[in-house]
């Protein structure tokens, strides 16, 4: 029976004796590395830092009392473990099983829950004033990565937060990384620090202040003259370092900074904060910690090891090899982007803490001067980008969906008002799997189908994506967004230059039928095709049009298919309480009324995580899914028409 | 002639001598103080303070070429002025007229439009970067006010371009306002440094530093003690104060700092600026200036006079009186919610920056406690809010309609994810009037709508806004939003005691018919009613239903609807494409296909600016408009059904 074993609570860890904390940390490591080398796919490197500040954090402040925020929370396995939540570590991101993020729903130790980077501040500010409100008296802990403060989230909140004197403590994890090493002079600024002056929990650099301060004023006039002036000189030196210490920045944001901490030092990192804890007004403690520290190929390479999938636990060698099968949307997007920018000076790449994830990795090796990765700062990364647009250079933005949410005043302020030519690559849009809701893309359609001067598209292949990209190259009177699943492209496109643009604003007829016409778009458009062929084989026989344009509509298309269709379906990997099917429905219905309609989509409501297969297969967006809606419109009773028509 | 009728480009501001710019100012400040006090209304306060700032940049600036980007664009007067705008400047914010912010299609002066705060340096980097890429060689000017410096979004691109060491000048025009006073710690800060050294043109503070530096080690070990120690002691004193200029932060950040320059002081701001461009890398050149300077009432009373209405050029009278009117939207909400408060301990409010403007200045006035301003900030207020609702408080969120895409994500992944009741008041929605496009609150429908778990409200008058403010303060399983305009209640609410709850997801039929069914949403409702009276008098008989519930949909209010209406026709005051219409449209066309339809709302494109009931009389959103397309709806002829219909 190990140590871990006898921790269910926070009560526990604060039941041990300071010796066994060490022994604790051990253990939630060596938990940690087993149950993500056993996973499909898991966060790893962020998790292995933060095993000493967990066991720290709920050691010294009275957990669930006081009130602990992580911020995005895939550093949280250490507090899931600790949290009761141990048994259960082996379904986490599975179907059912407990999420990679936090979620407030899953334990009363998830204060707020997270997945996007850079709340917690803000939320912690919130706890704070609701709990002076009511009169309480607890500690409120957020918890940051130094990859968060490159959002602009986490400034609006320090510098509200340093104005009020409210009791607050935020925790900077600083492990110089967010999931690739982080960009933006912030990080450049701790960075020089630590060659500067190295870890060290104690002088605070305001006691050197203050220090040189009195000395300067209370100066003594008389003693011999050369070590006097080496005194100053000394003094007045350190004073200039001081001058350099990351605590400037947030003293100057209003709060007293303490730090840096050796973040793997359980024991100093107890001792902080029982001193941090009796001080008052807002607090930031600069922990420093290592991305998969405890396991050697971790350390190593850390953006490798940020997340980690079926690894030997010994070597840290892969147990599963890559299947070589077809490639990733992401692949085939940073490639061709990659050659288009070859052909034409003038495209350039802008991602926001995403090159890997969205494949732009491909296009920096290739074109690094046209490359911009701008940090966890999506608004920052669209206005730039719009600024790019002004100038006549062609910017592809490629974010993830849910992420491109925090640019929305970009996209509508910035690009749309100015009718500026930039492309949004959304990523991840749809089901993205297990990371679950919170990085779901679903209402991509949603958003940007509302605003003015959107072209709105999604390919149902790779080809397609990369046809739709030269459309997108070549539209200049404003923005076109493309949307891509998380997935394996269905079939292996031809080269970049034998594919053709995608003729703007038009649909194409994959399959003509006479009962039903299929309207979908995207990822939906080959199930579709399926579900017509099942429908032929009992006798219904379906047109499937590939919408990969959303907006525009394709009125001439629409003008073809009814009113010698009475049936419509349509089918989007998106809510669909107002996307594609909404826009396209109230269209048919204006001009053609009588033509019966189902829509098809994601629910209004968010999706939990699981694989991203067996999601879609529960939601119905799946050959059967779609032939079986076909089926039940065709087969439903005629509702009585209304009297008029 | 003034010397200003001579200057009809910035050439020929860089033409005059040193000794008529500041007659050339004197002419510009007389002009807008002329223009605004026989204006029904415009921005005031914050263009007297940039008179100087203006002159001084195109004087020491190449514009056009060299590239200056100005943000928020409500001090944009004297650049309008100086920029071949002058004499169209009496038709600012009128319909056809000039725009009241900077606008890329009215001028090449204007290199990127604005209306929203803290665009300015990411636009600016991004042209900067694109000047790069392309191997050209002008200047990159991005001028921003302190109070943008509350938004993230500056932060976002300071740290980035701090990163980059591009060539790029930041103007920080510091005024110590924003609209209304600025809060945050950052605002704090500089104010402090102000009072401790007052202001200075020079030394910079890092040449004191290096001097400091320099002279401690190279410290002679002879002379007089007093002498030497006395002056060590003066030097690191300064040394000490250096480390409380403004310049530090954004030293930190990456950037030169200069500063700070008196921004009234035309022949010393055009001095620093020809220093300032013979440096390279980012830089940031801090201006102090006064809003509303030169006119004594506005500096005075700068809340007040930030924008100002028909006022005598000499006293600063108002030239017109309240007309005792109506009281606004605004005001029934700030008077219903501290009467709410009043009962319910656990409402507070928060609005960024635009107390005044949201009626939440009331509020303020008898709950300080639980009133919070967050500054441009809103992204932070709304994960605040998600912070305060899960602790139990009742979190009422004023923002105008259109700034509150600037929070979209803290809405859908920190308050929409996670449940938490918080109120949305989205004020100015629908068309904003003479502020224009940037400010119009045209697609809240839509992006509200599309979110899963969000309830969309719009009232019809001020006593259905309190009664759906009780409505979803009582509503605790998920966040609410309200859309008002910037308008006038149709009439005086009965006190707030008085009204009910409007029922949950309920619509009210206000006019029963049996040809037609209007479905009519806020601001719509009492012209749809006005409507169908005039269609009554043709012999139409139209139903009137107020759709209070964007979404939820009122089912059983549909159910009784149809198939008894053979025509429906909704009505919203928002964008078209994927608003109320599509989404209630879609509804009716699944179960009652056969109801022949037709929706109005706002086009699917930006709408310029203009007096609001102009704008709306424009579009066909009036009584006549709506019941003009009632009639085309009944008249026009049947088309041929689906054959299988």
């Amino acid at each position: 029976m190990s140590l871990l074993d006898t921790v269910q609570t926070p009560e526990d860890v604060r039941a041990l004796s300071e010796a066994q904390l060490e022994q604790l940390c051990v253990d939630v490591r060596d938990r940690i590395i087993d149950v993500v080398s056993r996973h499909k796919g898991a966060h790893f490197g962020s998790n292995l830092g933060t095993v000493e500040l967990t066991v720290a954090l709920h050691r010294a402040f009275d957990t669930p009392r006081d009130q602990l925020i992580w911020d995005v929370g895939h550093q949280a396995y250490p507090h899931k473990i600790l949290t009761g939540r141990n048994e259960r570590m082996d379904s986490i991101r599975k179907r059912h099983g407990l999420s990679g993020f936090l979620r407030r729903d899953e334990s009363e130790y998830d204060v707020f829950g997270a997945g996007h980077a850079g709340t917690s501040i803000s939320a912690a500010v919130g706890v704070a004033a609701a709990r002076d409100i009511k009169g309480q008296d607890f500690e409120v802990i957020a918890v940051i990565g130094d990859g968060s403060m490159t959002c602009g989230l986490p400034y609006e909140a320090l510098n509200n937060a340093g104005h009020t004197d409210r009791d607050l403590i935020v925790v900077l994890n600083d492990n110089e990384m967010s999931i690739s090493p982080n960009v933006g002079a912030l990080h450049k600024y701790l960075g020089i620090h630590k060659k500067i002056t190295g870890v060290r929990t104690s002088p605070l650099y305001n006691r050197i202040r203050e220090e040189v301060k009195k000395m300067v004023h209370a100066a003594p006039r008389f003693g011999t003259l050369g070590e006097m002036v080496e005194h100053f000189a000394v003094r007045a030196d350190d004073a200039m370092k001081g001058m350099f210490v990351p605590g400037m920045l947030f003293e100057e944001l209003g709060f007293r900074y303490v730090g840096p901490v050796d973040g793997h030092d359980v024991g100093a990192l107890v001792r902080t904060f029982e001193q941090v804890k009796k001080m008052t007004g807002p607090r930031l403690v600069h922990v420093l910690t290592k991305k998969g520290k405890g396991f050697a190929p971790a350390e190593a390479d850390q953006v490798k090891w940020h997340a980690a999938a079926l690894f030997d636990k010994e070597t840290g060698a892969p147990l599963k090899k890559s299947s070589g099968g077809l490639p990733r949307y992401q692949q085939v997007f940073g490639e061709a982007l990659t050659a288009l920018a070859a052909e034409d000076r003038d495209v350039v790449a802008i991602t926001a803490a995403m090159a890997t994830g969205t494949g732009t990795d491909i296009f920096e090796q290739a074109h690094p001067d046209r490359f911009f990765d701008v940090g966890i700062a999506e608004g920052h990364g669209v206005t730039f980008a719009a600024g790019l647009a002004t100038q006549g250079v062609k910017p592809v933005v490629a974010i993830y969906s849910t992420f491109l949410q925090r640019a929305y005043d970009s996209i509508v302020h910035d690009v749309a008002l100015q009718d500026l030519p930039v492309t949004f690559v959304m990523d991840r849009a749809g089901i993205a799997g297990d990371d679950g809701p919170t990085h779901h893309g679903g209402i991509d359609i949603g958003y940007m189908l509302t605003i003015p001067g959107m072209t709105v598209t999604a390919p149902r292949d790779g080809e397609q994506l990369i046809g739709l990209m030269k459309t997108a190259l070549a539209h200049t009177t404003g923005p076109v967004s493309i949307r891509i699943p998380r997935d394996a492209v269905p079939a292996l496109p031809r080269p970049v230059a034998e594919i053709e643009p995608v003729p703007y604003g038009t649909w194409e007829t994959l399959r003509q039928g006479k009962d039903l016409a299929i309207l979908a778009t995207g990822t939906m458009v080959l199930p579709a095709l399926a579900a017509a062929e099942t429908l032929q084989r009992e006798g219904v026989s379906a047109t499937v049009v590939d919408c990969r344009f959303i907006k525009p509509l394709d009125e001439a298309a629409l003008e073809r298919l009814f009113p010698h269709h009475g049936f419509v379906l349509t089918v989007e990997e998106g809510t669909e309480a107002n996307g594609f099917g909404a826009y396209v429905r109230r269209y048919v219905a204006d001009r053609w009324p009588g033509v019966r309609g189902a829509t098809m989509g994601l629910p209004d409501a968010f999706v939990e995580h699981g694989e991203r297969a067996e999601l879609l297969g529960e939601l119905g967006l799946t050959p059967e899914g779609i032939a079986a809606r076909g089926r039940e419109l065709l087969g439903k009773p005629l509702r009585k028409l209304a009297e008029t028509a």
